[in-house]
């Protein structure tokens, strides 16, 4: 199932989509993508519903995040060989665990908000997982049957914000509209094997990101363990699981987004997203 | 006015403390101490209420974190300059901020979980700023405006998880325990000036920590322009900021918590907290 929710922000609707690529309106049969829907008995539920059948949701509409009442968002950094040489980093023994803060969450085309006095906005095309059951110290068994599904996240940055401002990332990652998810949580029976999903990232049209989950040094499942050995995790939690190479800070020189660029990214099965950057007011 | 939330876990009701200090029940005014419940106009309608007409609760009952739906769990790392001093870091040239993971919140009672391979649980006594209207960008005079009130916050830390799990604190902060907020919130307007709060914590009766908010660097209303200035804050976000000296990581030897240990701490007008420490299951 690829489930979304979509209408203005604040107030979005639950919907699914169909065969045919439109939103169905699932608002009669649950009241969010969100908390118990997504554990697998809410996802059982929703699979026994025909979309065909559900209203047909106008052309046009905006999409929200695509997950609601989202507590943690959680990012994993430098878990892509390739993305930590570029940053001049090592490979991490264990992996490195970020706090995105909830208010950066965003729909997957609404613009990219460029903070007051932000010189360095970066950008980075990353798979993230969405829960679906409460695990704690959980085995890599247990963690994989506690993944709802997958959608895209672009991991907005501000790079001075979060590398030379006093240390932790947290002020250079949790900026509103720093955390565009979407369009669609796709389950996980949908998206199968993760484990090789090509995704990538143009700038105006130019492609800066071309790589793929081949390259992920820690996968999902083991993540999902790892990150329950540390707190509890809840359905709706997000953890972003890190990009590949290519990100603005990896060039030479460093480029990076400024109102009027465009971002367009994508992950295979997941869909794409496109946002406008634009300055803060 | 002294706001609360009482009753089991997961299902607290909103209460008030009365002129004798018996809780009263607010469920038939309000859903929950959250949201709009905590704006300027939220409060100003509570303040209209007798809390001698409202129903008594029983004593005995727990005291649940005094603030739901919690967006955002706030910290300010190193902001009492004899607490920097301990930990050898050097006062930081503006704040330091990270976010602990809003499945730490709980009760000022409730156990402390001792996570499974924790060998460095620490304490930390805090003063904790409630929002109470959403800013962005604020001035320092908007972002007073913006303070609801006032809680205790218990930053428990597992200093390896923190500073020997690969960069970024939120392994060590936001293990699930590690949040106590509470009793009380205490209104703005009932605190007062609270740049020179008396604050404690005791160990097994021991005293560690025996400070005020006198020697803290960044000071709330300072703190909430300065985050503004990366993210837009939400009423009912938290804003811990920060410990003066005495932590068990500034003790020589180091000296860390075990199960059997209790914890008890205080702040002036913010009432007081006393927790146990247990090992995870």
């Amino acid at each position: 199932m690829k489930l979304l929710r979509f209408g203005p922000k604040g107030a979005e609707r639950p919907g699914m989509l169909d065969a045919d690529g439109a939103i169905r309106d699932l608002s009669a049969h649950v009241a969010d993508i969100a908390d118990d829907v997504l554990t697998p008995a809410g996802l059982a539920r929703l699979a026994t519903i025909d979309p065909a059948c559900l209203p047909l949701v106008e052309g046009g509409v905006r999409y929200g995040p695509c997950v609601g009442h989202v507590g943690k968002f959680i990012c994993i950094g430098l878990n892509y060989s390739d993305h930590a040489e570029e940053t001049g980093a090592s490979v991490p023994s264990e992996p490195v665990m970020f706090m995105k803060a909830t208010s950066a969450l965003s729909g997957p085309n609404d613009p990219i908000i460029q903070p007051r006095g932000s010189t360095k906005l970066d950008w980075e095309v990353e798979l993230a997982v969405v829960i679906g059951n409460r695990v704690a110290y959980a085995d890599e068994k247990e963690a994989a049957a506690a993944i709802a599904g997958y959608c895209i996240c672009n991991d907005v940055s501000e790079r001075a914000f979060q590398l030379e401002r006093q240390g932790q990332w947290a002020k250079g990652k949790g900026c509103d509209s720093f955390g565009p998810i979407g369009p669609w949580l796709v389950t996980a029976d949908e998206v199968g094997d993760a484990s090789d999903l090509a995704m990538w990232l143009e700038v105006n049209g130019r492609r800066f990101q071309d790589g793929s989950t081949r390259t992920m040094i820690y996968k999902p499942a083991f993540l999902v363990s790892y990150i329950s050995q540390f707190m509890s995790l809840q359905p709706g939690d997000i953890i972003s699981t890190g990009t590949p190479a290519g990100v603005g800070l990896g060039q030479s020189p460093p480029l990076y987004l400024n109102p009027g660029d465009t971002v367009e990214l994508g992950i295979a099965g997941l869909g794409t997203q496109r946002q406008a950057v634009v300055a803060a007011r």
